[in-house]
């Protein structure tokens, strides 16, 4: 059985049944986009496309599923060859989406499905959810990076968060997307038991409590763990923790600092460390870290190796949540195709499939993009960042891994002009309707006013 | 094989690896509660025990798991022995909890962990997850059930944010903890059949531009789904919107109305349902609502039945994280018990096992908390919240379902007092500290002092 069927929105099944109650299932095309950036952040890393393609690859009901629907009161009216149908569902439409990795703003489809209506509306809810939630997170966790790397020195980020995340499976994608935009890695197991991300961690204070004394605790640690060992310091003194750790060990890998003032903290040990001969011991620090936090400690010089973020990238605290969308852009109709698109206040979509081309200026740094429709070809000029992976139904080609999307990101994110990058400066990167498209939204807009 | 046991932090694997290499594992209690509440809440709804007592009684490791751990680096000094015991695995401990939907603040345990080291170490990072994220989700929809029944009109409220929620299996979980808080059913259907929540939906905008026009939508609507009918009125125009609903249908269930000024569109649309001989026709409001946004609706007059709630409490929006924390308070050292607690600055905890003993008025309103030692009894003059649920690892008292939890929320709720109630108005519960833990939180500290 899958067990992701059905979460899916009750609508998407009662408009599938009506749908299908009219013998009415027309092609139709759908885009998933961001509709605003949120007020701190000036782009996003589109994140998510491996778990939604997965989804649709193996959407199907069960017949314990098809029994819960028919008994519900919501689908009382619907006919039992609607259940008939689910029996036999699969996802036959065509999908074009960006890249993993692939940054992306307001407005700009991160997917396209081209499938039968009551395919497309069916799936809407899983893609919404899976690419809302893993975009957000490697949005963030971009933002991380920079400021940890703000000096140009390549301090690696871990991802912590799994504790803080929404619910157990959150925690497994949080780390999924943290580590496509850059951490080194995480300490969530599972996450480096399904995608092969490095596993990470130190120890936590209940180490220390478990024993009579700070320095009984460190020397049994060092004892297992030898000179892999980190040792947390803050438990109960920092200074008398670091003591604690060159007292029973000649060489330990690093010190891990969870409270306090992290920047005094470090720069206090990092002299105790560097006077006491223990200059290749390297210093974590963690406690509600985020990249403001992260962007004051280094321009501070805060002698620190490693940063452990957790809550505030596996949540993406100062914008949990984005405004993604998923909206009809087009659908057949007695053989011709009719463009859509929503005008209700505050709410105006853009009709009709479309391209996103973007264009670089001489350094190769990205200059603006313009969103055109599907058919307009500016090859020449520009880069297509839409890009087939599904074909009736089935992969043309597979999403790239976890791990090849992190090294894409990494030359992805050096062509940010620094503008975009700069973590408190709110700025819009340009994008461009093409006169085609304008053209089709005036003409739907008249169309609609005529109804 | 159990999906749910890697979903752990590294370090509790590896910790727990230590114990074992050292022949440690000592009984020990830890504490799982809520640092401080968010500044927007005065209280809390303990949410998320019967995952967590699914997790603990079926908490297990696969051959496959096991062999992923063996080939880490991080285990490379551990014995095989340690291996041996992971395929064993089964927590033997006790569990004592608060019922779900217990009124619960900052400091008070929500679950008491009674088990040997390794065990309750390496369950640390699922049980924070879980109970972290259920309980702010309930707790924010308590919030919202407040501002929509502030008149005492007993209006429904619907969790619409499935699409909004970090990844599909946090949909789940957030429909389920709104529910328990007192929300009438939920979009998502996968919470309707795991869990037996009731399943609502309306239609989306897509049913409507999936037709020529919103007329012709609405009358295919109509003929399948007759006088449960609800039509979405916005995508276009709602004036017309609504004429064209009573245009197809002689009664319907309801109008909804999605964006714009919903106070506004509101009462527009209720002044022409009524005057066309459509009293019985019902208003949804939804579009990014909140408790506040509720709470203006409410007392300017809405005419309005129910409510659709999603982004807003599916990631409780302005509270998108808990502080909780999982603490040892005792661990047994040589036939005798020692008690722990963290003095490191701005994380102090207190020491020991403890029972909450809640105190009422005269009137039946919680009045303020005793956490007192667990051996201490105030029962003649108070009740204590923490209840026995698991016993050497078996179940010795079934969590309620999410039904019962339900209705008793409903006179949880009615318990407190106005001052906590309050929408905006920060307010502190009194918790006292019994005599006997306060010595024993000065005995340690004294005992620290002195290593």
């Amino acid at each position: 059985m899958n067990r992701d069927t059905l979460i899916v929105d009750l609508y998407e099944l009662t408009m599938a049944a009506g749908y299908f109650e009219q013998d009415y299932n027309p092609l139709v095309t759908f885009e998933l986009f961001i509709r605003d950036l949120p007020a701190t952040r000036n782009f996003l890393l589109a994140a998510g496309l491996e778990q939604a393609v997965d989804y649709l690859r193996n959407l199907q009901f069960s017949d314990d599923q098809i029994r819960y629907l028919r008994e519900l009161d919501n689908f009382k009216n619907i006919s039992s060859s609607f259940f008939d149908y689910l029996r036999d569902f699969k996802f036959t439409g065509n999908v074009y989406a960006l890249p993993e990795g692939t940054i992306v703003f307001s407005n700009e489809p991160i997917i396209q499905i081209e499938a039968p209506l009551i395919e497309a509306q069916i799936v809407e809810t899983f893609l919404l959810s899976t690419i809302n939630f893993q975009t957000m997170v490697a949005s963030k966790a971009a933002r991380v990076m920079h400021a940890a790397t703000l000096d140009s020195v390549q301090r690696g980020v871990m991802e912590f968060g799994s504790r803080r995340a929404h619910g157990p499976q959150a925690s497994v994608l949080a780390a999924r997307a943290a580590f496509l935009a850059g951490f080194m890695g995480t300490s969530n197991v599972e996450a480096g038991y399904r995608f092969g991300i490095p596993v990470l961690g130190t120890t936590a204070h209940s180490w220390t409590m478990a024993f009579k004394s700070e320095k009984e605790a460190f020397e049994r640690y060092q004892n297992i763990f030898g000179t892999d060992a980190t040792f947390l310091i803050d438990t109960y003194d920092t200074v008398q923790g670091v003591k604690n750790a060159m007292d029973v060990a000649e060489n330990f890998k690093a010190v891990r600092i969870d409270s306090g003032d992290l920047g005094e903290e470090a720069k206090k040990i990092r002299a105790i460390l560097d006077k006491s001969g223990y200059e290749q011991v390297k210093i974590i620090l963690s406690s509600d870290l985020n990249e403001y936090k992260i962007e004051k400690l280094i321009r501070s010089g805060t002698p620190v190796d490693f940063f452990g973020v957790g809550t505030q990238v596996a949540v993406s605290l100062d914008a949990p949540t984005l405004q993604g969308v998923y909206k009809m852009v087009e659908i057949e109709h007695n053989g011709s195709q009719l463009y859509r698109a929503k005008f209700s206040s505050n709410k105006i979509t853009l009709p009709a499939r479309k391209q996103i081309w973007r264009f670089k200026d001489d350094q190769g740094r990205i200059h603006h993009d313009v969103l055109a429709f599907k058919d307009e070809d500016l090859s020449e000029v520009a880069e297509s960042l839409l890009t087939t992976y599904m074909l009736s139904g089935q992969i043309v080609k597979k999403p790239d891994s976890v791990h090849e999307v992190r090294k894409q990101v990494q030359l992805n994110l050096s062509e940010l002009p620094d503008t975009l990058r700069h973590l408190e400066e709110k700025s819009a990167y340009p994008i461009q309707i093409s006169e085609k498209l304008q053209q089709l939204s005036t003409f739907v807009k008249n169309e609609l006013a005529e109804v």
